[in-house]
């Protein structure tokens, strides 16, 4: 494959909008993987004849995944390939049909790989415009071999291989420039909830991706003969059969669209905002502290979920709490909600036997916390920063939005003046 | 049934760390359906010795739900029942076996009612001890007629409604009192995510509830010979039978947890801070405007999906995003995220193409929202306060996260003091 076109390398200001805030309002946080080039016009997915001019347009590009490790030239940097590249495995426009069509004709033991729009990089001018709209469209595609497009699946990773490029496997969140960090975050979450939902939970039938993968619909009717997509002889039915009934067609569902899981996680601050309260998991290597974090519970404001988790993690009582900014975090749908809390005057005992999840707790100072922001920030096990002496203590890096509750702590947060 | 212990009527600060807060660290913004007074201690629900002793204790206050409506005095109250009131559906204690022997004994075709543990109030010394745990247990059970308890079910609710009480269908949230509101909405929550999660998403084999109602398994056997639980006849096996592999038994998933849909709503504010935008929507009665809201897409910061569903929906380009609190909404299964945002100084023009949701979208000047926050609030489509006059601009009511953002942006938000 011939090299294609590629987003701009690391903007310290992320995109356009955060830079002109900068300059015009002041700073918001934007945290790691946030600050998506792309525009996502959600609107246009269901208009096929857009999709269809955005997927062969020669200055498209697809990202691949294969069992969610994105295909990339290293690991700063993202690997696109072309609409040719991809054809042998999605056909040449997987998006003729409308999505109507696609459902009568739904057939659950045909694989139909993954093809899902991102948005347009509107900054990037090659030409593609659909009315108003511009910019370079980016697709992801799941090229995972698997089900009856195996051998094209193959093919299609080969290719993408023999021209140098990897699919790199883990985490990417510590070495991919921010731009590509969002679109890669996009594209997994999406992926990732593709197939973690083949069935309809509902019903417990085989579902369908439409939208250009950002919804999951249970057909009515199936041109397989088998009741359920989990392997087995099949033979394609002449005129489909009807399914059992399902809760989800009659009217609009939200088992039909992407989960996002909102989680918490704050940092704490002692009543007389001098210390932090800082917590380590026993997996973790010696001197790593963190804020405290948890899932948000059905019926639960964020500010009841914090007080909720610092009470049972640590015991510490929390009055005001305040949202501080989010991060997307696909691992794999979550959507981190940072807060800053301040402990009550008589609520700073720390317990850790409510829910024993923490090794430790305790409360820092704020010295020893700037001090470690400094020199002992780095990813899970790697090495600290220069300056750092062995036994203080270690934070995450500034890719984490813990990093930068602890910034936003230590840096006056608590005594800063109106935040617009 | 005997009358019950009812929790307390209406605290305007919702319960005791609010009040202490706003003695102490000025006000927060406590959101309705948030402010529960009931103490979830999570980490309890899992232990069987305690479960079965809160279940059975004399002060324990069962709230109950027929299709999702809840039982009720009038539309201001919940009402409650003791255990003997609910035995003939859910047996002496449906907590006696651990949860490996329920998964171990896994029958699809028997229907087990939802037992859901809601949480301790800490408030009430009735006498209710575990360890350093005390306080009066609350539960909600589902009693919808179904499956294979439908008679069960048909005398527990006639039961309940002779004494007078009313199962109100509905959206409760204008008229409950804000404690009960909260602890219906957590109940709603959990019942209507187990009720719409019968089956896998990952195999599509029907699912059963464990850990109190807030976790739902896939088991790996099945006692019932009927390979999924959509009708027909079934018989019981002696032995039970292997069910096919499941992506879902291996580690952690998030399917097996409940999900929560974090939604956008927010307050846009011009760049000279001097006007509001508000939208309408068709179907809404005439004069009525809100603030806009919408999703949060996967991979996407609050912060994005503001700026996003903004631009989408009014054509407006926001700078700087700030969270103001959070508001449970439980229909299904939202959380709705508050946010201020001020548009660019070029970015005010309104277009309405983008993603045609809205009716109308206009800027309202702080005064106009003021006058209407005073005289032209109310639930959807009932009458205005006094001093309305006819034409006036009508807004949602005070127990609406919209209200609250308006009434922090009339009221100095923009240039309030420190945040703690």
């Amino acid at each position: 494959m011939p090299p294609h076109p590629q987003p701009d390398l690391p903007d310290p200001a992320h995109h356009d909008v955060d830079s002109m805030l900068s300059r015009k309002f002041g700073r918001e946080v934007a945290n790691y993987f946030s600050g998506s080039p792309l525009n996502r016009v959600s609107f246009l997915r269901a208009n096929h004849d857009f999709i269809t001019k955005a997927l062969v347009h020669p200055s498209t590009s697809f990202l691949l995944f294969n069992d969610l490790a994105p295909l990339a030239k290293d690991p700063t940097q993202l690997a696109y390939v072309a609409h040719k590249d991809v054809k042998p495995l999605i056909g040449e426009n997987p998006f003729e049909k409308s999505e109507e069509d696609m459902i009568k004709e739904y057939n659950s033991a045909i694989t139909l790989p993954l093809v899902l729009f991102l948005g347009l990089d509107e900054k990037k001018k090659d030409g593609f415009e659909h009315g108003i709209y511009k910019g370079r469209p980016f697709f992801a595609v799941d090229v995972t071999p698997r089900g009856s497009v195996e051998k094209e699946a193959n093919g299609v990773i080969e290719a993408a291989k023999a021209t140098g490029s990897t699919f790199i496997e883990g985490r990417m969140h510590m070495t991919l420039n921010a731009p590509e960090a969002a679109i890669y975050a996009q594209a997994r979450a999406l992926l990732d909830w593709n197939a973690r939902n083949p069935f309809c939970g509902g019903c417990g039938q085989p579902t369908m991706s439409v939208n250009a993968g950002t919804k999951r619909v249970c057909p009515p009717t199936d041109l397989s003969s088998l009741p359920n997509a989990q392997g087995g002889a099949t033979t394609t039915l002449e005129t489909p059969r009807e399914r059992l009934a399902c809760v989800t067609r009659k009217g609009i569902s939200n088992l039909c669209f992407p989960r996002t899981d909102p989680t918490v996680i704050m940092a704490v601050v002692s009543h007389d905002a001098k210390r932090v309260l800082l917590g380590r998991q026993k997996r973790w290597p010696p001197y790593w502290y963190s804020t405290l974090a948890g899932f948000c519970e059905p019926a639960e404001s964020v500010e009841e979920a914090v007080r909720r988790e610092v009470w049972e993690e640590a015991g510490v009582h929390l009055g005001r709490v305040v949202i501080h900014s989010t991060q997307p975090w696909p691992y794999p749908a979550n959507l981190m909600i940072g807060a800053i809390g301040q402990a009550l005057p008589d609520g700073e005992k720390i317990h850790l036997e409510h829910d024993p999840e923490l090794e430790d707790a305790k409360w820092v100072e704020m010295d020893e916390i700037r001090q470690a922001l400094k020199v002992g920030t780095s990813g899970l096990g790697e090495p600290a920063g220069e300056g750092y002496v062995e036994g203080g203590l270690r934070l995450p890096p500034k890719t984490a939005i813990a990093n930068q509750l602890l910034q936003a702590v230590v840096g006056g947060f608590l005594g800063e003046s109106p935040k617009i």
